[in-house]
């Protein structure tokens, strides 16, 4: 049995190297990267049974997806192979950026192949049989397809008992914050652990003030039992059944910061699931999160020894 | 006055080192690539003066496109620039074949923004005063739309008195011999200089028999001045108002086999523009697709004297 | 279930540029390299369902050695992890050759974990439910421990039904003929099946003559049901139960000649696993052997299709 | 017609990278970079139609300079080509520093083409149709030669109402602060739009007191329009017919130093072509500069909206 | 004459780029590292005659160290060369850190050639001549046959007039504090030189309080006419004949701060060897271990003028 | 003593992939490259004491130099540092060709330090203790200055019984061969030991016929003692007090064929130096040479063994 089952489209992630711009690029560095399949990753990692699926064309490209996510010690056997001639891998190209020039994503995965991944396709008792069901707030914002597929998923693990955690992940990209909050409504009645970054809380679900009163309202509203409201380099708060945990930020010298919110969704739930408090996991999660800056690409490519000593402070520099 | 004006689709090409599949890939090498655009270049680095025009998505990977056009000479104000944020660049993966194992393509080219380029985009004056138009055979089959656009620019061309030229350029993964031989009759009808791969000729067009006889054949149904046929290693052979010229291979240690067919065009517009006879745009056509293999990339880095000396084979291997 | 079982040692492969010496060079490629993994990397990318085992240290050498066999989708389950502090990862360095200077292999792997391996620490079940269990003559040169260990395994492997499966691939870096001899006899015993360079052969068994006197001969001295001889350029010859199948060799672009007798015993093995003939599995191995030429590493980066292609022999050079 | 034409000399830039010293380097960063090509670079990736024009080895080095140059639109036709076999093309050396290492420059650019172009090789009507000429103290510095074109060259504009500008530039290893005064002199009285470092007007021309009185005194003395003298971290500053604008440094993480007051005045111009204030102008300028930081290269690699950007402050780190 | 002779272990380094992890790692720069090798190459570069003399395999491994080695300058003559064909070369694998994560070292060095030297194999005559003798710490931890060749070539020099140099280098990955401790007490009672870190004069020698008494107390107790006691980034002090010398941290944006120690080391024997003071020769080790942190690698690559620069202070950011 | 000193010019050499053109590279690798320090790291690798001087600018580029010559070994005392801030370093550019595509070497070398090398500068005693003292036909090609130092330094050589060796290595690109026939004229009376490509003795001495009366008439006209005429890949032939040897070619994979005949001449002077006849000199010469080609870089990086198992003919292509 799998302890953590996640969802969601994974791109190819393309960025030259820093200091270049995409537009005089002559090397791309690939990688594997996607919300959910980043959270499968750092939670495997850090020592839990992770699966991931999703939908991808049988080609070297989708292969090279799933080689990646294989060798982080994901299950990928419920990957949906389209081998359809015109089946798309999503790809995303990234430029690093350096104040004032923000780092860049420029998506192109309209029509990936993963839009078309319907309910039937899923292996729901795998989901079923988990303890957790993650996906984010991207996979519905994919395509109508997706959006029905989600809820599918979300409301068959719920039915099954299985705890079903989300991360709001609003992408200003990929659809405007009404489209993004009628769906959103409508999946939050099928969530039992809610990550939500502050500013997602308030651009689309318009909800404002202070951290906690953001985490109680949306316990109570949907009936959530767990909320975590990350609030930058402001730390993170959770309320689960009223109780309130608040962690602070680990500094750390940012190497790049893509992946960091997915590293600290699954730093939560690889402690949540290894019988962690809200507190402990909360602090797992900052751990993780700030790990993951220190190091290329989406993933976080982390051991379990690497948040022990980051919990522990044991940091001198160098171990020789 | 630009000599010549060609249109096409130019992709991103990415490809991993020698050696190495896609499939496991960790950097990939960018490169513009596109059949029109090779042979604008090539016979722009070859002297004449050349433009290219299509439709780009206005990001950082439409503009790595014209940037490594420009470098090279061509004019490229007649790109018509899509702004919509959903606007794509189609891209092609690449992995060089060693026997035997192919070099493989993988296309990522549905719905590229130059699939919806109409002509009212585009600058019909420029190809009115150009001396010759050229595009290929891949051009309408991206798209409905773009074949409309590509029958419109050939017939106003014709009129004005540009001289048209074609390469059939069949791509098996675009679409079917059938759906390519109806498209195919209905242009070559305002083509006056038309460049056919004899294994083209022959599965789309059903022209069995030795290449003169298809080239004769071509010429005559069609009504088109000069059909050369392209032999691969046996060389190529043009019929011109009749009169037949032939032309061997100048051997070569191939690097990159990727564009000879467009620097064989290339060159024999370049030396035909110059003034050349069919027999001397021939030779210049061979030489250039020769030297072109010895370069990675889809152009032809050439310049006049590279093609001077393989025409003169003053070769000793090393000059210093 | 899974079909196949192997286990042996795997190395960092450590390689300079091709043209570049090691004693000048600055950047190595990293690989994982090991007879017995490159066997289960190759079934299970040709479709079989297969697993590696050994004693790695429980490092980030030892965790990339596993990281890598798993992107390929190996199950890495029963690798056993050493956890004190000196445990060592074998290691070997690779440089690339041109005649006549020849491809130089430095090995330092002596001490590595994997020569402390116990019979205790190994999954006996695994093994005993397995199709095919293999090894080759690499393993039990390493260390007395592994000396025992291997013939532990292999006889309780035969005792459960589970066809033994073993590659002779003499090393004379790592012990003399004779001592190699007294240890391959002993082994010999207990394996069914078993793949013999013909140099090998002679060098070490002593056993001259043409490839199927030399098949016959170890066939019935030693009781075994198949014997594969390889006989380099020449092809290869198996005599099962009496029978012979010859097999020539599909030319080949070499890019990297290390890994093709382990690609030869992988393909052969996915063949056979999966209801083939000895002929076919014959025709298979060769097919993936020429295939592995073609890529960089250790490993045959191939998938079925490849070698459908390479045995129907539809190559024309690139597909686009 | 162009609205600004520059001239001067263009280097190849060869670095090696980050961390590493000339004296150990294996492998060198090719770009091209001359302060005055870098500011055509700049204003015509802004919006403005710019050409650069200098002599050039009619060799693969030159070529390389030019079409880096093509690549971000600046037009090139005006190039001096010299033919003779020995004709050189100068280079620089950067090694990149980190305190208390200084960034270390290695000119190797004596007796380059460029420093035989004689007024008669250039084409003067190019500059007299310009709205904007410009070039820097590095041209007269070069050569005896090009001391009397630049002042050919500055003459003529500023008498076809062209507007003449200047940035000082300093460079010790080139020659003296009194050597470079004695021309300076010379070359003010035709100069309508003047940039000087704080630094260089009191090194050079013995301009002490504040930034204002710099401005003033030199406007006086040499009857110039405008002055805008730059303080590194403080700012910038014009006097332009008498009325002074202040503007302060866009924040910036230093990526690569290297070119950042020719970004500072390439930015200006593009502002000032397009009908911007002296304030706006000194923005952009700002702006530009800060932009340029964060970019490997002498070239400012920028677009308007990037700009439009910084100016409005609206960075949040990532777009996506 | 050789004015200094150094003695010890150097290793392959092998770091992957930063931002990736070891486990992750597809390439692996190679470079030399060892510290008294280190502090042969800086006193080389610095200006005085130095050797280095180590056991080495007769391999490429061995011999791309002594060719690094030798680029500097350093005399390797001394070098015993093992020939037996497992004789090892030490490596250690790097992976830079950045915080919360620390940079890692994974040694890979047990067993190596240099365990084996035997005082009979080394050039004692080459050690008597030499103004200085230099070991470390990690020398005597590497095996018992090193530790009676220390003591030997230690006492060899002090007994001919030879200034015998040592560093305490303690680490924590090769031996226990109270291991090292007693070989060091028996060592020290040879050293006329001694360079310790404040805390590994704390965690090995007991030594507690201010820097001071901490040399004070080592000097006296061993009779060790210079003692100086580092402090990170609180300086340098050093007490001499009784008289005490301080020394402040030049400050320095990090690279690479493997090999600071190190160069300290050679920075003061550079000057000490030239005639420099003992502050002379502590502001010296300080302005090399500061300029060495900006440079990758073990090794400082630094020439005499780029330590006068910054004893000088002269910097500005770019020289050009 | 050394047993070999040889003098002349050593350039950088700069040089793009395989398959790029050096107009459009972004990255060039760096080497050492010049005819006279080729031989002297040939020699030296193959066990002899070998001297190289010349003179070079003290900056990070002379210094390049200099640290790659000796880390193979080289004694480069000799070497006389410009220290004017002009001396220039020369460059080359190295294009690798692919037929029908040239190999292309650009030189950038006009006005290096070395052109200004006279005779006082010298260290002549260093020349008159060797055995043997070599230079080419390029050190006199380079300057009036060179050429009267290379007849200097030649004639003291003879003088004082050290024999003085000679490869004519005539340079299209540096002189016509009416100049260079004046100056070998004059030069090859003090030659004891000649190397003559049959090309340069026929286009700039005017010998034509067979080999054998090449050198036989070389050898009698300027009473040389032994003269070897290479003739490609027809291999080898030395005259030597009237005795003739033949020796063939040894096939290569040429990888890099730039310092075949400097390594050539090496390995000739290493077997010559170590007492071997004129016939083990020459095959030898022609191993080395052919070891060469598989070698990227000017330089043989070469072992005694490798020339060895060349001799032996024992390669099997993979040692393991």
């Amino acid at each position: 049995m799998t302890a953590l089952v996640t969802f969601g489209e994974t791109m190819l992630r393309l960025s030259p190297p820093r200091g270049e711009r995409l537009e005089t690029a002559r090397e791309l560095e690939v990688q594997a990267g996607g919300a959910e399949s980043n959270v499968a990753v750092a939670a495997t990692r850090l020592g839990r049974d992770a699966a991931w699926f999703s939908k991808l064309p049988d080609s070297p490209l989708g292969r090279r997806i799933v080689g990646e996510l294989r060798s982080h010690g994901v299950d990928t056997d419920g990957v949906v192979w389209a081998d359809d001639a015109d089946a798309r891998q999503g790809v995303y190209y990234l430029e690093h950026g350096a104040s004032p020039r923000p780092t860049n994503v420029v998506y192109d995965r309209a029509d990936a192949a993963v839009t078309t991944l319907e309910t039937s396709e899923t292996d729901l008792d795998a989901v079923r049989d988990a303890e957790v069901c993650f996906t984010s707030g991207i996979t519905p914002a994919l395509s109508e397809t997706l959006r029905e597929t989600t809820a599918d998923v979300l409301e068959a693990a719920q039915d099954a008992g299985t705890t079903t955690a989300f991360d709001l992940n609003y992408r200003t990209k990929l659809w405007s914050p009404d489209e993004a909050a009628e769906v959103y409504r409508d999946l939050l009645d099928s969530i039992d652990l809610l990550f939500a970054a502050e500013r997602d809380a308030a651009t689309v679900l318009g909800r404002d003030g202070d951290a906690e009163s953001v985490a109680r309202g949306l316990a109570e509203d949907y009936d959530i039992e767990t909320v975590v409201v990350t609030r930058g380099e402001e730390g993170s708060l959770a309320v689960s059944d009223g109780a309130v945990s608040e962690q602070g930020v680990y500094e750390a010298e940012t190497y790049d910061a893509i992946g960091t919110g997915d590293a600290f969704v699954g730093g939560y739930l690889a402690k949540h699931l290894d019988g962690g408090s809200v507190a402990e996991s909360l602090q797992w999660a900052s751990a993780t999160a700030s790990f993951k800056r220190t190091v290329e690409g989406d993933i976080a490519v982390v051991n379990p020894g690497d948040i022990e000593r980051v919990v522990a402070d044991e940091g001198d520099g160098i171990s020789r």
